[in-house]
């Protein structure tokens, strides 16, 4: 039986440059798709590409309009091809209207001086905190996660505003599918809009661009295998209907997998 | 007399979608103009275009290739227009060669709730430091800045190896030039490579891409006008070649006018 992850990231290639999918009932958002499994379209899109060389460092996903139910195309083209690095355009469009834009760089890791500065949020172990089916009845997709937050779980009814919009959860696929660059590129949009937790409550909101840095190489997602890891994010500033979230993910012996950046509309 | 800054965002219209702009030996990096005058180059494209609406909200610049000395042309185009923003995606090439590629999003702000959660650091005026000259030693383009560095000021010759990568300035435009949008977007780009810090020496180092998330209206930039802004900067991760960059700019009241995200690429 296919993962659901798996069914939601297959594409069909209808040429060269053009990837065809769909979108799958269990990955509904509030309006359209999860933005995280677009992400991981897309980064399985350069992946197909007979062009591609190396492996995801950084992705933008501007997300333009809403995904509607049903088939979507994804153009694709390596603007520019370095010796060890690779620029890609990638455009999602259903009917000729365009959806969601993006940029994906990709590259070749190669061994060098290297250090992690940040450091993890100490917090219990994944077997030490309940997992809460919260965030599931808000949206479909997070059904499809196990997740056991830390810290800054999904206001409920009788919540106050928090002066803290930083959530932090323990995060796995609830069937055990293995990290690998597109479910990473999911993770890292994991986290409900901070303004739910400023406010106390749930509104209008959604992702209009992201940008991820991929600094785990493929032996460190391979150490990751299907357990949990340690998601966590905060706010910035909100202002004028927008905010900015940056976040980290890391693997549960402390390796910096992603680390990652969002700008959110919201609305009151 | 013309601006360094305004001769360098200075563009022509060749047609509606596409503009032509030239480098300026004074904003020349170690290859290349300074990411940050590119920056600023296609928010300005934006900002000329007539289908433009709102004012920006984030900014993604893949620097694909080297821009050689010369003119260059932007192509750009609106992929999506929504009720209250707009989506746009950007070419800069020189012929026919793409070097750079962006995405960018405009939009119109709205006085909604806000809170700005982040913390400018604490630091002596800008009065009360010494400006220096040290970067203008390495590149060209930081002789037309006033830098004053609170924290972690460029590696000397006699440098050791430094434990943080955070560097702390207040930085303004020599010839006191107000900020606006594209200024800002400049000045996000304004910090020496992170490595440099923690190896203390000056290596091959450069942004392969860079995201901006501006989060000052109109009125808070007037409000900057030609003051100093504090600009402060930290890796998160080092390896395989490259880091990634987060950062804040603040205005000398406590505003923070943009937070901005980088991925660099670096030898040794």
């Amino acid at each position: 039986m296919t993962h659901p992850f798996d069914s939601a990231i297959y594409l069909d290639t209808i040429d060269t440059n053009t990837r065809r999918g769909r979108t799958h009932p269990e990955w509904a958002n509030m309006v359209g798709p999860f933005g995280g499994i677009t992400a991981a379209v897309l980064i399985r899109a350069v992946e197909t590409h007979p062009d591609r060389i190396g492996d995801p460092l950084a992705l933008t996903v501007n997300f333009a309009g809403p995904i509607a139910d049903g088939d979507f195309d994804i153009a694709l083209r390596a603007a520019r091809t370095n010796r060890s690095n690779q620029h890609w355009i990638l455009e999602l469009s259903q009917d000729g209207e365009v959806k969601t834009i993006a940029t994906a760089l990709f590259g070749i890791r190669r061994d060098t001086w290297g250090d992690t500065e940040a450091r993890p949020p100490t917090v219990p172990a994944p077997e030490q905190i309940a997992p809460s089916g919260d965030q599931g009845r808000v949206v479909v997709w997070a059904r499809l996660y196990d997740m056991r937050f830390a810290d800054g779980a999904l206001p409920g009814e009788e919540s106050q505003p928090s002066p803290s919009s930083t959530t932090t959860l323990w995060v796995r696929d609830n069937a055990k599918r293995t990290v690998d660059y597109p479910a990473l590129a999911a993770l890292c949009d994991i986290f409900y809009p901070r303004v739910f937790l400023r406010r106390g409550a749930v509104l209008p909101a959604g992702t209009v661009s992201l940008t991820t840095y991929f600094h785990a190489d493929q032996q460190q997602l391979d150490s990751v295998g299907d357990d949990h890891v340690l998601a966590t994010a905060h706010a910035n500033r909100f202002s004028n209907g927008y905010f900015d979230q940056s976040a980290q993910v890391w693997s549960r012996d402390g390796v910096l997998l992603a680390t990652t950046h969002q700008i959110v509309y919201f609305k009151g």
